[in-house]
């Protein structure tokens, strides 16, 4: 079996460890979290790897090598589903790299777990999280393989691509407050109707993404109340994602839609009540790394691409100590987070060529 | 204390009997609704009435009169929440008009429990549904008083009106279906997201019922699949509740509304999944008895209104079988199905002088 193929059956039998039957649910301090960490740990083993884990529980499998610096490959296990069910994102990494925020430990999860507990369930040591990282000196720097999530490079038909940055983010939770009533006798005019004030947001968002290159906005949660078929909504709930590689411009467009929000919701007679949700800069990958991950494309005879990611990585936290480097990997429609999200093998084998060829070309800098 | 004084008393005894705490929740099979009918049963046996339950356990108390016909008086007990927990309303009303279709016994609820199961629950029984409605030929006709859940007599200044038609009614469940997709890394110019198709549907039915006098429109629920803050929604499913006192008037906005949304669905390489969620006709009260109530208004030196109800009412499936009118009390700012729903006692007061007057005048005329 080639390599490419031993990675698309691993990348199966990972896929069929989840909380839920027939959807990939494995959020942070699940069972099935440790049991797709412990079948990657055999797998690290059984190539040669020591591996032991850390306070948090992400699994380090090394190779000692004749100098003292170390290069980092990585890779998140878990299953991101709106942030996580500690609403943060990057928990293992943010340990990794040092900058753990240790006020998260007391938030808990929908069933009043808090993060601490999660952390001991899980095997590791809250207490010993904000001392686990590595000192930058030691590294070379951090890369990894991640598929797109986006579609541009099957429209480049191109198998991979070197990330030049990855977005910033806005996320924000809006709620608009009108009044509810009956459907039947309340007339048209006299309405304050919350959803019709929301339905007007939601397109201007589209609308504000649309306009501006390189930007998306997402309203990917929605929800009313009272939620009666025969009830005029009094209140609705949204969520507000939004994204751009340059944080002025991000920064923008979250002042203006807040404003449009506002807007909409006193043309409307309604309140609006607008909470930041968390943000996250845009964190440019590497120069230096970069050039050499094209170099390794180069080698192999394929066109170089450079592209931002609009998703979040672990590369963003490790950027912050270590030089950081990603490699997209082509997917099928750009469809991801959904049942359908594909990649084919032969874009793995590239992929897994360009890998080697860039720890070649790190190996031969060394001093 | 005055009549009046004791039905404002007797309305927060019962408003405080609920599945819920803070919240009025008293479906069809409750044990929150038996102990409201026991109450009212108690109530009419201390005024001096006979009372007995029916099959599906409508509580039934009668003055014994000279004549042979009856006028009914009537309310329902329970409360209605998106038709109710077995999606048809009028539960107790159908059966009294011997018009209850038994197909229903074998729809369920959330929990699975047929309505049959529940009517046995409740101490009814599911085999005489259908006999158990009184002969049209021993009826005089049926009278409701109930707030007008609106806001056109506080606009008008006045304490009470005559309900001239209940409105017809038009249910959907609409669907529209696109792509989902991750918040970060699709471009706005490739997503079917299906929340932006249904925002635009929620303003055309705002902007349709706005611009046809009488009518309303409303979305009452919606919900996103996967809905999370960071997946493009896939799917929204939404509601729509469309009336209008006159049938074709409300059949055209139901057309039309089906339309624009199969046009918003196509441009928007969406696909739209539209289910009839049943109709009602518009039900004109009976104009004998709108004379009477007029006539018992004006006596009391009050001006007469007419007006539409909005609301369905149990006059309406009785307005098949036999004269049916109905009173309406003012209510504060029209607002209803909320907590801050009120009445003054003043005009519960000119309410039940109305009515007085009236079955003074109706036993006039019996022969």
């Amino acid at each position: 079996m080639t390599d490419a193929a031993t990675i698309m059956q691993r990348c199966e039998i990972l896929g069929r460890i989840s909380e839920e039957t027939g959807l990939l649910v494995r959020p942070y301090g699940t069972a099935s979290l440790k049991k797709a960490r412990d079948t990657v740990v055999g797998w690290m083993e059984a190539a040669g790897m020591i591996v032991r884990t850390d306070a948090i529980g992400n699994a380090i499998g090394r190779y000692e090598g004749s100098e003292n610096q170390t290069l980092i490959l990585g890779s998140h296990l878990d299953t991101v589903r709106d942030a996580g069910k500690y609403g943060t994102t990057y928990l293992g990494s943010e340990v990794f790299a040092g900058s753990f925020d240790p006020t998260l430990l007391e938030t808990q999860d929908a069933a009043g777990i808090t993060l601490a507990d999660a952390v001991r369930d899980f095997g590791g040591d809250p207490e010993k999280l904000s001392g686990d990282a590595r000192p930058a000196e030691d590294l070379i720097g951090y890369c990894e393989v991640h598929i797109e999530q986006g579609p541009v490079l099957q429209d480049l038909d191109s198998p991979v691509g070197v990330v030049s940055a990855i977005f910033g983010q806005t996320r924000a939770r809006v709620r608009f407050v009108g009044t509810a009533g009956h459907a039947g006798t309340v007339p048209m005019y006299g309405r304050r109707d919350a959803l019709c004030a929301a339905a007007e947001f939601v397109l201007a968002v589209e609308r504000a993404a649309g306009s501006e290159a390189g930007a998306v906005a997402t309203v990917g949660e929605i929800s009313v109340h009272p939620s009666a078929s025969n009830v005029i909504p009094g209140q609705t709930f949204l969520t507000l994602d939004l994204r751009h590689a340059n944080d002025t411009t991000r920064e923008r467009l979250r002042d203006n839609l807040r404003e449009e929000a506002y807007r909409i919701a006193t043309a409307r007679h309604c309140e609006l009540d607008w909470k930041m949700g968390g943000e996250s800069p845009g964190q440019p990958t590497d120069p230096g790394l970069n050039d050499r991950l094209g170099q390794a494309i180069s080698n192999l005879g394929h066109p170089v691409h450079h592209l931002p990611s609009g998703a979040g990585h672990d590369a963003a936290p490790l950027a912050r100590i270590t030089p950081a480097a990603m490699l997209f990997v082509r997917c099928k429609d750009g469809i991801s987070h959904n049942p359908k999200e594909s990649v084919r093998e032969e874009d793995v084998a590239v992929a897994l060529d360009v890998m080697t060829g860039f720890i070649s070309l790190l190996a031969k800098e060394a001093p």
